[in-house]
């Protein structure tokens, strides 16, 4: 095989082992395996159970096992970072393993950061999904909005949306209300145009009142306050007819590509497995 | 006695019962029998024995009592209401045993409800701590802002402000950075400053990436969260150079006084309690 690696996306929760050769994907597996599943001095082994697997191949790793959390602190580049930034910052705990760094944004006041998602990003860009100059968006627990200026992560934000969402389904007065499905329905886009009022606290208290008053159906509540979240997510980021290129898919990609839509931008659906691995191989070439 | 009854402001989790006499508080007590405490059935047990505590008196009780998780629901009436409206519409489950209904709105597509707090927010006006044009607030799990016109509760808004604090204290990623305490210090301006930019998810998430990069001291997050909260909750309802009323005491007082200063308005903070029994006693009075 010729220039043969694993590449591993190893989150918090999941972890995808890709085996790639001469640039595409040979093989690919995926298990729960994620750095809070891995015991206290357990990362060796399970490193060492990876190499034997893949036939002692290099393991190029990215994601949460950077994290003070994971196997070793890869640390952050400072964004703008480009994809030879990055390369040039890998760590490397054992010969033939790598760990990609994250990157970090920290300036007038503002700090944020992100550990495995700047593969995807700058993989949308190298794979020719998106073009050099262009917002991306990375919905989920966390979503990730970054600002890619001549094919490098110039800046990003992050927003707290599906965090919050689960939370208030969970734990708050409203929770019982948001035991029906979400879809990009019609009280999902009553709640991003409520969103248009920037103000979420009365707007989710609506939610119990509307109850209260019976103005709302039953097992409703859940699509209309995915709506209000997601809808002032986009409405921070997203300026009138922008294009935003939307790494995700499924139900995830049909609400923000409805709210994004709904708030005046234009959403392009980018596949972000695709966008994973051209940029993990590019990270590979620039270091090999 | 002349014209001697109890006053109950009977909440979810407490219960306030005030002794009046010749509209005057000749006694009071509070305890933790709040609606959640009252197991199923108990109501008319525990108002015969509030009513044999104090000797027979006529009771008049406001609040969660009223609500259909409590002894009888007292209902609703429509903002705007004024103190004879409501007074008009008391429940008797007994003679001599009144409760006051609640006030809500519902119009535009928009709803909101409260129950209890409209003897506070009209009784500021009938003592005179607040003029008949007002807004008034009464911050808490669930902040009160009403719109007072000609002395009557014009229109309101609750905001879900205590509680989405207390639940990403408890139930978030950034809950563990937010064990400190909380007081209208340097970092709650911070937070009431950041709020500016109407943008509450990634404000959120900043706070764990503040933690991450070392950006804010250990233990500053409770009071930056809590200005940031506070900040978005006046910044939605409070215009330059408005006067707000803030029917709160402590911390509470506080807080609110110095968010509303930073977002531009004037606050007079008001004595909740004496505002409770005005109310109560002018609707005594109305209905004697």
């Amino acid at each position: 095989m010729k220039d043969a690696f694993v590449a591993v996306d190893w989150g918090t929760t999941n972890r995808r082992a890709y085996v790639i050769e001469d640039g595409a994907v040979f093989a690919d597996q995926r298990d729960d395996m994620g750095i809070l599943s891995v015991p206290a001095g357990g990362f060796p082994a399970e490193v060492a159970m990876l190499r034997e697997r893949h036939g002692g191949l290099p393991l190029l790793l990215a994601g949460m096992i950077g994290s003070n959390r994971g196997w070793h602190d890869a640390g952050y580049v400072d964004a703008p970072a480009s994809m030879a930034d990055i390369a040039a910052r890998l760590i490397h705990p054992e010969p033939d393993v790598a760990i990609v760094p994250g990157v970090r944004r920290d300036r007038d006041g503002r700090q944020d950061v992100m550990r495995g998602e700047e593969v995807q990003l700058l993989g949308a860009i190298a794979a020719g999904l998106a073009p050099a100059d262009a917002l991306l968006c990375q919905p989920g627990t966390h979503a990730k909005w970054a600002i890619m200026k001549a094919g490098a992560l110039a800046d990003f934000t992050t927003a707290m949306t599906g965090e919050l969402f689960a939370m208030l389904k969970a734990h708050s007065l409203i929770g019982s209300e948001m035991a029906g499905a979400v879809d990009a329905d019609d009280e999902f886009r009553k709640g991003v145009e409520a969103s248009a009022d920037r103000d979420l606290l009365s707007a989710l208290f609506g939610v119990r009142a509307a109850s209260v008053l019976g103005a709302r159906a039953p097992g409703a509540a859940a699509a209309y306050v995915s709506g209000l979240l997601l809808g002032a997510d986009c409405r921070a980021r997203v300026a009138p007819d922008q294009t935003v290129h939307l790494l995700a898919d499924g139900l995830l990609a049909r609400l923000y590509s409805s709210a994004i839509a709904l708030v005046g931008g234009k959403p392009i659906v980018v596949d972000s497995h695709a966008s994973f691995v051209a940029g993990i191989v590019q990270i590979r070439e620039l270091t090999s």
